[in-house]
């Protein structure tokens, strides 16, 4: 199979690194092209002389659609460039998959999670057919784990309402990000804007095609969100209280047993369980359980039921692995193999 | 007013040494005696040669009822040695005030934040007129806050249901506590017997004294907590849900407005306020907000209120400080303030 | 006495507010006016409202010469502003005392610390006289510790040469400052410039005031830096290693009996002592002792004497108290009362 | 080649489990014993589950050498029980490898690194032919990388005089080791016995087998040592200031030359590069280098001479791999290859 040629855009940024990493031996993809528009005339190895040689010598360009030539590019361009950079690329007939945010909520564009939502992907499969552009985003590194604990309880017991408080790396507010002085012996208990995401990602995560296959019908859980910085480099742990409609039943055997169509179709970058159990008490830890299925798993521990419709839990998510980088190459993957596209 | 002569059980520990530097200075309090079992024979001043010079003089005691002479005992013991050592200076006579567990729960040891339940001191009056000797308790570090802000909100809207998510001090596990190498970039998402105590303590604090003033009626607020332990040295931070039975109506003015008895009499270790409200978007942060009102004040912020009965906020309340060594001495006031037994 | 008005130049900044908090109950000292660039036409009570009434209401103005009046300007302000402003001052009349760098090694200006080298002011006497500006700085955070430990040891001993190698606090690199990703779990070898800095300081420190009034003789200890960033908020440890040219004897007392200037004349932010000497194996400790004598006193320790003419030790200065505002004010308290210019 | 059976005493503690994890795919040792007098009777597995089949299923034993076979022991034992555990070993003719400090001066313990003195196993040579047991030692975590930079400069220069002042990690103190309590927002500066254990293992490593084969003669430089404790999980980071009896010329060209025996041999244990030297301003950093060599390279930076005969740099060692269970098993890797005695 001839390899895909693929290109990253702002790839000089810390995450814009993370992918070229994980690129760089990828069997499916390979990174031909990339941009960035403060380093455009270096060499990718002039910024990063850790990278092996085939993409050092790849010419940084400016983030225009003109100068790119590539099957499939992936943005992990900061928010504020996000919007209209991306949008152009797919005007030019770019087949986008971005781990921004400006356009997640946008009705043609399909949030997803492979194996949550791969059935959303209808919503680019026209566009994809007649050659057209388009833009698949994936979630925020917040929901990406929440999404992914939820999935299997609200399609065993009907999930009513939750309510979840993170405990959010530093990794996830890039660099510079975060200044030390503000959080060394410190929780900040804010992120701005990361209460409103969370609930309406997940919602149209777990949400259905509509029938014109022109927009996701969002689902309506009940989600109350509590969104915290603590000084831990990666892995964003979350607590989650949640009531459901139907008696729970057996929950570790659910989150232990879920799998998607990356694990049936094993995608490259899948892990070999979406969702990891830890019975210890005291697990999942960021520092011990960020790297679980290379960073692709979720961690799902402490699970504590009380009365028939009741639960309680804790999970991990490496933010910037399945929350970014990660989570955009194996959609890609999905694509990839999913749709007669390349 | 002659000084009321007080003993310190644990003296020598973390919070013993804290209590020491609350009473050294106390208007009502002196201090003549302090037991510890590992340096009984030693002087205060061995140990703590920061102390002033009348307590650096005073001998460190076995800690035995037949070997101390107070008014009042302070007892910041090991929860190991607290059940039987405690119980042993009452059965002896001894007023005891507790932060320690063992005895918080028991039927007639009345559970005190004095803010919230002054009436509850009626358990002991009895026994206090008659000079025989008692217990009385504080909260759990965790509770205290937790209970602070819900006891005004219980009284204008009624809460129905509630989860906490805590992020809690090191210090709040003692000494040598927690290593470094287990919290270092990472977060502990599980204190043995926390979640239980919450619950348990905070509605007993919000309950009533029976009509023979033999016991407490606990309250019986559904609480869900998950209690996790990050790097921050002092400080307990809250992150709270609830929902109400009554519709919520300016939530902010009920919590800057909630005042006390410690207040009306002035105790000399009352905060102004108990309750201090910070609007901000970021705040309450541990590093920042934890000495607000000397360390006595719950700092309560990021107030959200989604339709007329849930709401979500967080607080702040220093765990060493309110949560134990002041919390006592403040109870302590109360008790020979509103009670003619010394 | 009539109070002296000063004026507070970059008033807003993290350091500037730290003058601002030492400066609102000073005896000697009233504030009258505050700049700040990008805050000016506010009120000092819109950036700062934990102030008093009194400094509230002061309005934020240009770091404009023609707009400030004042008998004493204190300058925080950036490095990259510090120069230009800070000229502009003096020329324009005004008694400027800075900390901040640009100026510290100009032939006329005096680098102050006042426990050191109180005669080293004699270089503006004559401006003081005729009533022209003049520029008085004070060291580098870094140096000042360092310089203090170093002059009883210098005029008992004759010190030859020194290595030392410190762990800096966060708040020495200012607001931001340094990316928590940088420093969790981390050390950062290098601060641009310090290595440079604190030997000739040092040297101008321990210098002579030439015959003609007009520039100091700087010493010419060799001494040999590293600077390397640690994860502590405040105060900077130093560990020092020197070989002297007459036997070391008692340095323990040579340390703790060192005394100056400020002392004799009790000025105000004079600490009792401006060396403190800790005798535990373990100390001096940032978190622990930063605060010794208000944050201005060196804490000294671990001192360790090979043969007759080596010795070690480790000092720790309060790098935002004694380092910046603190320093500057002694500085002014000192002109104020040795030199009638006012 | 048959593989060699070895194994591991004190296997259960967090070092003995990391000589577990590099030995499971060793090439030459195959582990078949080990030992843990707490956790006796258990099996590998039920104390790490995560180690592979093979390991989990070898029952602990107690650290006593009737109960164990093997060809080759190592010995992370803690301190307490070393001295006298790893001489009855040696008495039973146990061939002993050690990171434990007890024997590393007895005058015929080889105490190596491989890189700087493979000729000091001479030591051992006479025993190893007569097949009586014996005991090896390597270095402390903090000597390694600082012996380690000093071999060539020694070499080329003649080091004459040393100061280092170390910054080191966490796991250096073993676990639970250091509280959090005391390094958060802190830097303790002081480790019991290491400032005198740097110099007298420096010089024993520099120094030279004495004609009779029975002892080390040790070389005399002076050193000079700071050792300090910060909060960083895994790297020990040293700042060195050097002055040399012969002009130093391109040091940089020296470090990066260095090579030694075991890449020679190319032991499976051997980095590529001994040393590695970096050459931004701001490197090595603890988090960023310490896994340079998979754990086994030291990394230098920041190099600058002073005059003709004065050198400072900075240098990295991962302290639990080369420091402990890596450095030890590379001692074994040359031990089997360069003597015909298993």
């Amino acid at each position: 199979m001839k390899k895909i040629d693929v290109a990253v855009l702002g790839a000089t940024g810390r995450v814009g690194l993370e992918y070229l990493q994980m690129l760089k031996d990828h069997p499916w993809f390979s990174v031909v092209d990339a941009t960035g528009n403060t380093k455009a005339g270096l060499k990718l190895g002039d910024v990063a002389p850790e990278l092996p040689t085939k993409l050092r010598s790849i010419e940084i360009k400016e983030s225009d659609p003109s100068k790119v030539e590539a099957d499939l590019v992936f943005s992990p361009l900061p928010t504020s460039v996000a919007k209209e950079t991306e949008a152009k690329f797919a005007e030019s007939g770019f087949k986008v998959i971005t781990d921004a945010s400006p356009h997640r909520m946008d009705s043609d564009v399909p949030l997803m999670i492979p194996e949550i939502n791969p059935d959303h992907l209808k919503l680019i499969e026209g566009r994809a057919k007649r050659g057209t552009g388009f833009i698949v985003a994936t979630p925020n590194c917040t929901t990406i784990g929440f999404a992914m604990s939820l999935k299997p309880l609200e399609d065993a017991f009907s999930v009513k309402k939750s309510v979840m408080t993170s405990f959010q790396a530093l990794s996830g507010a890039g660099y510079p990000g975060v200044p030390s002085l503000d959080i060394e012996d410190n929780v900040i208990p804010y992120i701005p804007g990361e209460e409103e995401k969370v609930p309406a990602e997940t919602n149209k995560l777990l949400g259905s095609v509509s029938k014109g296959r022109d927009k996701i019908l969002s689902n309506s859980l009940q989600i109350f969100c509590s969104c915290n910085r603590v000084a831990v480099i990666d892995g964003h742990l979350e607590s989650v209280y949640l009531e459901t409609d139907k008696s729970v039943k057996d929950p570790e055997d659910v989150f232990a047993t879920f799998s998607g169509v990356p694990q049936d179709l094993k995608l490259p970058s899948a892990p070999e369980n979406p969702i990891v159990v830890r019975k210890e008490n005291d697990r999942p830890q960021p520092r011990l359980d960020r790297m679980e299925g290379n960073g692709m798993s979720t961690v799902v521990g402490r699970i504590r039921q009380h009365g028939a419709k009741t639960l309680q839990y804790h999970l991990l998510t490496h933010n910037t692995i399945r929350g970014a980088a990660g989570g955009a190459i194996l959609t890609a993957e999905l694509l990839a193999k999913e749709h007669d596209i390349f």
